[in-house]
């Protein structure tokens, strides 16, 4: 193991389909840096939750936000373990049985303890690198945030102890003796993609998309534009 | 409460923004059928996680598969509570201040208990529907499952004890004395759609996309597709 992988662990490694399994930070980086929604499950008295929010990572950190009054933001306050985890569905695979029928993917899972951001001046720098993460330069055209919007939002952070990617991104396959039933058999690919954009009918006069934000083009892949504006932000080491 | 909608309880409360919450059974299953996708939350000796798979809903139940081999289906045996979330991005709002940027979203969390499924002929309809569900018709046209292939997979229900939906669907708003800050501002929608179909190499001579799958079109909306797929298998009512 380097400092370039994530420690392999019983919580985080691939059970099924080892072959799968990423541990190289570069592979889960790009998975999770490809994504704005994350899902992540914690537990309050037993009972398991699974809730969907944005996040956005910084080294071996991820981040994401919530109002002060969810349910989730409470019982992260003082530190609980959760576990992180981002999907793309890139296709569907058809085959002449059942079982061949498969699904290509890539998917993050992220093991950590989530706690809240205290300190002012982190939950500032978290609170903008939030905007500039995915809209690059857009901060500084803001408004500020009010006292009053600060204490509503908070802020977790969460360590990645461990992390695990898994991909399968296979041809479609049939068992040799099948090949002969003729059911109809396809890669049937998805994508997420930017549809038309459509401006504030309040716009300033002579307001234009800036520059920066140009990775918004219609039609365009969502991942590639969350791992563009990560760079642009970030810059290529993340 | 009618038999319509969903018990309210503290688990399945919406907390936060609670008039986006949504308890009526058309609605939950409305999200739920425009996806194939979830997101599972379950615990393991107080470590939670969170697994992507697919899924698809039958009354009020939910049933997802996997490897007999898998940590997920080796520790949903016995019997374990389990959040099971499905979540569609929409769009992006962006503001003139940080606090106002938003997503719009559909998005359900399911609670109940998974139990795998031991009674043979339950595994096979469920088998068959895990197919026919997503693709019309399709079970007929393939070849039957084999002993071996039964055997390395389980499959696994839960019944929704709770369930609440939660959708976000607003235009883009500022506070009114920032419409005057020139950032350009506009919604960001999101849409996953089919890519163009690959069809496999080997086709059989003359086999063609059946009528059964017409819903698989390059270009139009998986959500669509979806829930147009599981009204053709289910029939209007599901």
């Amino acid at each position: 193991m380097s400092s370039s992988d994530f420690e392999i662990t019983a919580r985080n490694k691939v059970v099924r389909r080892p072959h799968r399994g990423k541990y190289d930070k570069a592979t889960v980086y790009d998975i999770l840096d490809a994504a704005m929604l994350c899902h992540i499950a914690y537990v309050i008295d037993g009972q398991p939750y699974c809730t969907p929010t944005a996040f956005w990572r910084e080294g071996d950190k991820l981040y994401w936000h919530g109002s002060s009054a969810s349910r989730m933001l409470r019982n992260q306050i003082t530190g609980i373990p959760v576990c992180v985890t981002v999907t793309h569905m890139d296709s569907i695979a058809l085959a002449r049985c059942g079982f061949n029928h498969s699904i290509n993917y890539r998917s993050v899972m992220a093991y950590g303890t989530a706690t809240l951001i205290d300190d002012p001046q982190e939950k500032i720098d978290a609170m903008n690198n939030f905007i500039d993460r995915f809209f690059p330069g857009r901060t500084k055209l803001l408004r500020a945030a009010t006292e009053k919007e600060l204490k509503a939002t908070s802020f977790v952070v969460m360590e990645m102890e461990q992390a695990s990617g898994k991909i399968r991104n296979e041809r479609l396959h049939d068992d040799e003796d099948d090949y002969a039933i003729p059911a109809w058999t396809a890669e049937l690919p998805l994508r997420t993609v930017l549809g038309p954009i459509t401006e504030c009918p309040r716009q300033s006069l002579g307001v234009v998309q800036p520059p920066e934000m140009s990775a918004y083009q219609e039609g365009r892949r969502f991942d590639e534009i969350m791992l563009e504006t990560y760079r642009q932000h970030y810059g290529q080491e993340g």
